[in-house]
C-alpha cells in the first residue's frame, strides 16, 4: 500500500470516529446547549452528499466512512433537538 | 462541468461551512461545556492528516477545504480550552 493511501485512510478515521466521544458525552450529559444546531444540520446535509457523491463515483472508501460519520452525526443533531436546556 | 463534481463540491463546501456556526455561537456565549475535547482533538489531527494527504496526491480542492476546515476547528479547540466552564 502507498504511504498516501496510508495517510488518508487514517485521515478518514480520524474525522470519523471523532464524532463519536462527542456523541458520547452529549448523551451521557444529557445536555447540548453549547452543541450548534446549525452546525450539526449543515455538516449531516454535507455528509448525505458526500454519500451520494461516493455512490455516484462508486467509491466504496467514501460510501462506509460517511455512512458511519452520518450515524454519528445524525445521533447528535438527534441529541441536540431532543434535550431541553 | 459533470454532475458528481457538483455534488462533491457541494458536499466539501457544507461540511466545511458547518464548523462557521459552531465557532461562533461558542465565541459569542463564551461557553464550550458541551463541546467534546476529545472530538475537536482527533478531529484536528484528521484534518492535518488529510491537508498532508491533498499535498501528497497534489489535489488542490483537498488542500483548500482541509485548510479552511482546520482553521475553524482549531478555533473552536482553542475555545473549549481557553473558556472555563
Amino acid at each position: 500500500m502507498e504511504l498516501f493511501t496510508v495517510v488518508g485512510l487514517a485521515a478518514g478515521f480520524c474525522t470519523t470516529l471523532a464524532f463519536l466521544p462527542q456523541a458520547i458525552k452529549t448523551w451521557t450529559s444529557k445536555s447540548a446547549k453549547d452543541i450548534s444546531l446549525g452546525m450539526y444540520m449543515i455538516f449531516c446535509t454535507g455528509v448525505v452528499l458526500w454519500l451520494i457523491y461516493g455512490i455516484m463515483i462508486e467509491d466504496l472508501p467514501i460510501i462506509l466512512t460517511n455512512a458511519v460519520t452520518l450515524m454519528l452525526a445524525l445521533s447528535i443533531l438527534y441529541f441536540k433537538l431532543t434535550f431541553k436546556e
